[in-house]
């Protein structure tokens, strides 16, 4: 057993793994893999709508709310966002709170006016800023709701009086979340979704249509929506792993579960983080990620060793982005307790030596 | 055995079908599924650097062409083309030769000046348009090479004096191409490639970055070569079974095997449409598609019982598309010469049964 702690793509549950495997040879009773059906046969438009319910049933998406299924990453939702909501002479408000955050600004800034509101960069975005002018007129604020690279997360989300729009990628489905408080929140898929090659986007119908603007027909939700995200051929395999994945978190108890799950393993890595004297947390205590740990060594000469030992113990994937250094545990949905737990092993084993 | 006729997502070949499964279950010695293995790690480069060496050995792409693998479908690529090749106060010629072609024009619209240079329209689309006046000062002109819906077919590039834009998604690597002819290819996976979820886009690196506009950082083709399609997370599955689809031909002798199989199964189909008195071709016999063979009932009461008689001969897929009516039998590389028998059988009992 290999316990993967890479912040993306992300490991999927075994149980989703064996019957995603088993499609690409043989699809229910096709004879035909999934691979090679007509997106338009009744067996893949009964994944489609699957997916579409899972997606409604585990975060309680309202009918007024669409639920779509595209391509092109968060990276692409950083400007089709801004190009389908926000008018030339518009202005949207966007909070800094690392690198993605950035590239959202940028791509956005095409589009209309964009006030950041407030930024975290002064401490290398090592805490989730929350003291700060609400101008009035925006149309909407936007938020990158936990950030992979520093480890930082929104622990609620925040009630600015302006509608939402989020940039979930990598904490979706790891907890309830209160649709209604959003206009558009985006997600790609591979943390705790499914396979990289779709992008997961929730948007309330209501705001579109809303500007003037000439979009290109796939750059405008609304052909989606009119067609399912069938308007062309979808990124069909990766739905259909996606739909799995929702499926195991349905059977699982969904996201109430995952959210005590997640605190749980929080709970276990955190503390040694703080108990162990070989190591430190690398963000503000309040705004610690669930999904992303980040942490320090206490000694630079710690880093090498350390991961080696891990890898050992078949722990993989735990150094730290470039811009934080030390390590990153991502503790996605599906990484079990077991993991997590292993990994603490290796901490106390390495402190016992080391120290 | 089930031969699968639709027009796409269409057939891979068995071993590449194999090999797709084992890597979902695990992949090479990393004890880790392909779908959850991080873009970064060496192994997935590989694959990256592999899809990209196949697509050029395949198709013999100089060195001044860039090869990327994006997402979005051919859909994406209307746009996108014309966002980045052509000026707004700039004259592309396209050339009308169906369905996909007027969305292309539709989307280029947005973008500068589109003269539509010949058209097929009279006619339902069933001929390429051959003779008609170039106008000077085009930036390029753009053409479908294979026509899904109507079966039509370029048999040889044609030689305009002006660069060639093309949506070759469905005979792409069915026969050998001059890649200098054109500044810009683009293709849809999902016939001849691999499976839905990637589009692959060759371009001559050097006609890029020479219109003056604001373009998002993802819709950007400089973007994605920069970063060899790896500027965010790449669709990294399709890419995989793509690239073991282009193994599979390259270990089948290329396209030059390629084309002879599929004149091949060509004449061995369309022989059969001109000699049996049930069936008749419906488009001109010099532009029949080798991707898509469309073909009428002699009489209309023998469409719903050849469809059955073909089911139960496991030809699936054959219904003609609601534009042109009657069958459909699309032969893609994939599909081998034991499967245009077999339904050439099926015709041939048809006949003997209801002539």
């Amino acid at each position: 057993m290999t316990y993967n702690f890479f912040a993306g793509p992300a490991i999927l549950p075994k149980p989703v793994l064996e019957k995603a495997a088993q499609a690409v040879k043989s699809f229910e009773d096709l004879d035909l893999s999934i691979l090679e059906i007509s997106h338009r046969s009744p067996q893949f438009v009964a994944v489609m709508d699957k997916a579409e319910a899972n997606v409604r049933s585990l975060l309680n998406v309202p009918e007024d709310y669409a639920v779509l299924f595209l391509t092109g990453g968060a990276s692409s939702q950083f400007y089709f966002t801004a190009m389908n909501l926000l008018g030339e002479n518009e202005t949207a408000g966007y909070i800094d709170t690392g690198t993605w955050s950035n590239k959202a600004i940028k791509e956005a800034k095409l589009f209309g006016n964009i006030k950041v509101l407030a930024s975290s960069k002064d401490k290398n975005y090592s805490y989730i800023p929350k003291d700060f002018d609400i101008p009035s007129g925006l149309k909407y604020i936007h938020l990158t709701s936990n950030n992979t690279i520093s480890g930082t997360q929104y622990q609620e989300v925040p009630d600015y009086g302006v509608p939402l729009v989020c940039d979930m990628s990598s904490d979706i489905f790891s907890k309830p979340i209160d649709i209604k408080k959003f206009d558009l929140i985006y997600a790609g898929a591979q943390k705790n979704l499914g396979p990289a090659g779709v992008t997961l986007v929730i948007v309330k119908k209501d705001v579109l249509g809303k500007i003037e603007r000439d979009i290109p027909t796939m750059l405008d939700y609304r052909t989606h929506i009119a067609k399912g995200s069938m308007f062309n051929t979808p990124p069909a395999y990766p739905i259909y792993v996606s739909m799995l994945t929702m499926e195991w978190l349905l059977e699982n108890g969904g996201v109430n579960a995952m959210q005590k799950r997640n605190e749980e393993k929080a709970a276990l890595i955190y503390g040694e983080i703080d108990r162990n004297p070989c190591f430190k947390g690398s963000v503000h205590a309040d705004d610690r990620s669930r999904m992303n740990v980040t942490f320090l060594p206490t000694n630079e000469a710690f880093v090498e060793p350390f991961l080696a030992m891990a890898k050992e113990a078949r722990c993989v994937g735990l150094a730290g982005h470039r811009s934080v250094g030390g390590f990153r545990a991502s503790t996605y949905n599906s990484m079990n307790i077991e993991g997590v737990q292993k990994l603490v092993d290796v901490m106390q084993a390495f402190a016992k030596k080391h120290n």
